[in-house]
This record gives C-alpha cells, sequence and structure tokens, in this order.
C-alpha cells in the first residue's frame, strides 16, 4: 500500500478592503482586489493522505465523515492539486478546526487554506505560496488570503494563473488588532456567496463598488507599508460600509445588520470620539469587528464589556502564514 | 394702514422615490426627480399680513416669535413673493404647526408650503398652483410637492422656473396609507440639508443613485397611474433602501438608522412573508414608514403593537392639497 501524507496549518483572515462579487464562479475569480489581516489563534489543521488503495475521496472535519455531496469544493482543490502533480488516486482528508463558531469568524478561509497547503506537502513542493494560494481560491475566494501571515493582498486576476495572494507585510511588522463583537454566532441566512451574486445582479452601485475598492488598494499598501494605523483604519471602516451599502443597495434590498449592529457602531464612533482610536469592519453578517493598536486593545475591550457579555468579546492579533508542521 | 392678508393650509408629505441632494443650494434645486404622498391631518396653518407700516418681518411658530438669525430659509420665499408682486412692505407671518413632534414626521414640508401660500394669497392670484410650488422650494425642496395632494411628482428642473412639482393622481385615486413607527420623535442628529450634502461630495455611489431614481420616476408614474401597490411599494421600499446605502457609503460612512430601524424592517417583511403586503420607506431619521393597502391597515398596526408602544404608532392616509380657507 503506497501512501503519500502532508499536513498543514492555515490561520483565518479578517478583509480590511472586502471581497464582495465574482466574475468567474467555477474559478472564482473576483471582481475586485482585497487586502486582509490574517488572525493568530484561530486556525485549522489539516492532513492529506493520499492512496492508490482508496476508493473515493473522504473528508473528516473535526472527526466527522463529511456528506459527499457537500464535498463540491473540496473537491475542486483535490482535483486541481491532483491534475497538478498527475496523482490519479483517492484521499482521506482530517481537519481539525480550531475557529470556534462562537468567535463569530469564519472557517472556511483557514479551512480550504490548509487544504490546498496539506494536499501539496502530500505530493510535492510546498515552496511556491503562490501557486498554494491559487489551489486555496479554487475552494473559498477568502482562502487565498489565509496561505500568508500579517497583511495580504491578493490580486483580482483575470484567470486561474493571475488571481493570488501576496504578502504585503509580516506579522510582526504591523501593530493592527482586533476585537470581535459577537452578536450572533450562529450561521448566515444569507450566505456570502449567495448575497454577493445577487449584489452584484441587482445593485446600481455595484460598479462603483469595485471601481471605489480597486482605486482604494494602492492606498491601503501604502498605509500598511507605513504602519498608518488611522489610514488603514479609515479605509477598512469606508470598506465595510461600503460592502454593506451595497446590499441595502441591491434590489430587493437586504442587510447583514442586526439591530446590535447598529449599537455596536455607534459606540465605536463614540468610542473613538472620546480619544481612543479604533474603527470598525464587518462582514457577511451582524458580528462587529474593531480594530485598534496593540497599547488599546484592554481599553477597547474593557469599553464593550459595559455593553455586552465578557463571552462576546473575542481578542485577536495578527497571525502567521501556512506551517506544514505542527508547531 | 393699508394691510393685505392671506392665509393656506398645506399638509405634510413623504417621498415614495426619495430626494436626495441638491445641484444648487441657493435655489434649491435637487439632483433627481422625487415622488410623494400627500398626507392627511398633518398641516399647518399660515397667516401672512403685509403692511407698510411695519417695519420688520416677524414669524411667530405657534405663537412665539422667531429668531430672526433662524429666518434664512423663510426669507427667501417672502423675498421671491415680494418681488414677483412689487410688494415693498414687511409682512407678520403667524403660523401654526398641526404636525405633531411625536408624529415623527418633518413639519418643513407643510411649513414652507403654507406660508408659499398665504403671502400670494394675500398679495396675488394663488390659482397658479406650480408657481406656489416654485416659492415653496426656495424654503424647503420638500415643500414644492406640500402645494398638491394625492401623489405628487417633483420635476428637478435646471433652473427656478423648471423646478416644481405637479400632481399624478388626486387623493381619492389612490389606496396608499402610512404606519409611522415613531422609534425617536427628537430632532435629528445630522440634519437632511447637511446629511445630503456629505453624501452627494464623498460618496463614490452618489452619481448612481441620482441615475437610479431618475430612472426610476417613470415606472412610479405608471404604477401609480395603475394603483398597483405591488409595484409602488417595491420602488418605494428599494427607493429608502438606496439612499440609506448612500449615507452609509459616503465617507466618513453615517447612518440615520437605530438599532430599532433594523428591527422595524426585519418585521416588515416577516409580515409580508406572512401574507399581508407592506413596505416601507425610511427618511432621513430613524423612524420607519409602513406603506398598506386600506384593507390593510388595521393588521398592520394590530402586529406592530406587538412590538411597539401604541402612541409609538401614528397611521395616515392620502391628504389633500393646499386650501386658502380654515375649512
Amino acid at each position: 500500500m503506497n501512501k503519500k501524507q502532508g499536513f498543514a496549518r492555515a490561520h483565518t483572515n479578517i478583509a480590511l478592503l472586502k471581497y464582495w462579487g465574482k466574475v468567474d464562479s467555477d474559478l472564482i475569480l473576483p471582481a475586485n482586489d482585497s487586502i486582509s489581516l490574517t488572525l493568530d489563534k484561530f486556525y485549522t489543521d489539516t492532513k492529506v493522505t493520499f492512496s492508490d488503495d482508496y476508493t473515493s475521496d473522504r473528508f473528516y472535519l473535526n472527526r466527522h465523515l463529511m456528506n459527499p455531496k457537500k464535498m463540491q469544493r473540496v473537491n475542486r482543490v483535490l482535483e486541481a492539486v491532483k491534475n497538478e502533480f498527475g496523482y490519479q488516486g483517492y484521499a482521506k482528508i482530517e481537519s481539525e478546526n480550531h475557529v470556534p463558531t462562537s468567535a463569530g469568524l469564519a472557517s472556511s478561509a483557514s479551512g480550504m487554506a490548509a487544504l490546498a497547503g496539506a494536499a501539496v506537502d502530500a505530493l510535492g513542493d510546498v515552496s511556491d505560496l503562490n501557486n498554494l494560494s491559487r489551489f486555496a481560491r479554487l475552494g473559498s475566494g477568502s482562502a487565498s488570503r489565509s496561505i500568508f501571515g500579517g497583511i495580504v493582498h491578493w490580486h483580482r486576476g483575470y484567470d486561474h494563473q493571475s488571481s493570488f495572494a501576496e504578502q504585503i507585510v509580516a506579522e510582526d511588522e504591523i501593530d493592527l488588532n482586533m476585537v470581535t463583537i459577537v452578536i450572533d454566532h450562529r450561521k448566515k441566512k444569507i450566505k456570502s456567496t449567495l448575497g454577493m451574486q445577487h449584489t452584484a445582479e441587482t445593485s446600481p452601485f455595484y460598479p462603483a463598488w469595485v471601481e471605489a475598492t480597486n482605486q482604494a488598494v494602492p492606498e491601503m499598501i501604502a498605509a500598511v507599508k507605513e504602519n498608518n494605523f488611522t489610514k488603514i483604519g479609515e479605509l477598512a471602516e469606508h470598506s465595510a460600509s461600503m460592502m454593506h451599502a451595497t446590499t441595502l443597495s441591491s434590489n430587493p434590498s437586504f442587510t447583514y445588520f442586526a439591530p446590535e449592529t447598529i449599537q455596536a457602531i455607534k459606540l465605536v464612533e463614540q468610542l473613538r470620539n472620546s480619544g481612543i482610536e479604533c474603527y470598525y469592519t464587518i462582514d457577511a453578517g451582524p458580528n462587529v469587528k474593531v480594530l485598534c493598536q496593540s497599547k488599546n486593545i484592554t481599553r477597547v475591550r474593557d469599553f464593550f464589556k459595559n455593553y455586552f457579555a465578557e463571552e462576546q468579546l473575542v481578542v485577536a492579533k495578527p497571525g502567521s502564514g501556512i506551517k506544514f508542521t505542527k508547531n
């Protein structure tokens, strides 16, 4: 029995300039570039074992076998990696998510990045990180960014080869932290794939969103390289606001906001006006993520403790890129 | 002592396709056409007395003398009417607002429309309603629409002469009613004049807002003429959502939404999905206005009584145009 094994650990990430809408849903080519912060603590460990003896691909998530019908995206990644290395057999994938649902963060980014990394680790050479990013992208757009640590730029590109992420600065070169206010940790009612598709198809504001985001990319890269927290925060907050404005302007209109989302936005403004610099960002869900510098993490957390339960507040710092060992 | 007296009663209105942004803030020429519903019950009564013996213009609102420094917009209307009729003296204006603050509705539309009507009634002929609409516009953009009853279309125009409102259908020709959910009856924190200016200057989505609204105008006119409640409601809800999307996308971003605004929006969707057809609209404030047909007013009100206090729910029906007598 000829076995090939690979392992990878990848961290989740949060977009500072949001990915919102695809131009190719098969290849997951996005309409606009995006820029993200990789987070520490929240990661996925994945082991991939290829064997000629297996008769089908099997995916165990937290030791539970996944329904083959739900493996469409996993299969896209596996097929692409197998093709690249000319492998014809099947795989057993064992994945452990360390992105607790209660943290209000999505696990698809770290999950698909770890899958891509472990599969390539089993069959070939993992040194080409841009290529890992391409494979991860086929599983989930935001996963393309989880290959790298620190601040990451996903080039939208125009085909499989040109659409990949790369690092702008490493995790130890940036002072940018996130306090998530977990307003609802249940699964999204409107999945981001559906939400972005409806928006791209029906919002009269969508073309302006794409243009504004692509224009903001060089500004964000410059701000990140200068470690200019104010500029990073302003650009991130505006990107999130614009993204949620596109959902409101779609037809029929919809919103990911919960009542407490508005409450949290106003509290962020209140805290900022009081002299503690912080900015919000919001993904395709009601949770509000507060960006701040290290010196203010405790102050930000203490302030929100007045309005939310302690277990609703989750702190994350810049995280590292993909690794192929457990340590 | 040579006195000339005039009187007018004008009703307030709610925009179905929103007015949001000016191209000329002096003449109040809007960037886009708008369409509104005039409301019964909520109105302003205004008496204007011109006399050669007066030495200044005085404005009494609910019997309180207004600070002359706050009379800028009143003066614009008065000056324009005086010029039109070659009158050189001053005016005493006595205005009674029957738009209770607790109804969550603005009184500037009915107030400036009644002022324009009463001033013209004192000095000349009130039969040219389009001309009254122009004078009212100089006091407050939305006042141009309060000259007429039923459903009203304000042509944006390109100069003073071409920017005026006219009736699409009369109040007895349309089955369209409004239940306001008064979430906060205090004055707006960000006045609509400032909010629309900031939006027009900084939102990357603003040009698309103007284009989308102007494109929706003929659709709304057709829907109104057919008394097509579904189409009117869908267009109105989308217009309101787009308007609030423009504030979110401005830079820095802002919103008129309160937490309860999101709650009310979701309740409207829930009620509609349960088979009671209704749509929301929201102006430059947190209050949510629910549009429904006559047959559903009680059902809509009863549903929202489960979530809001009875005094927070205010019903309004289509109202009539300007009148020059008290009855």
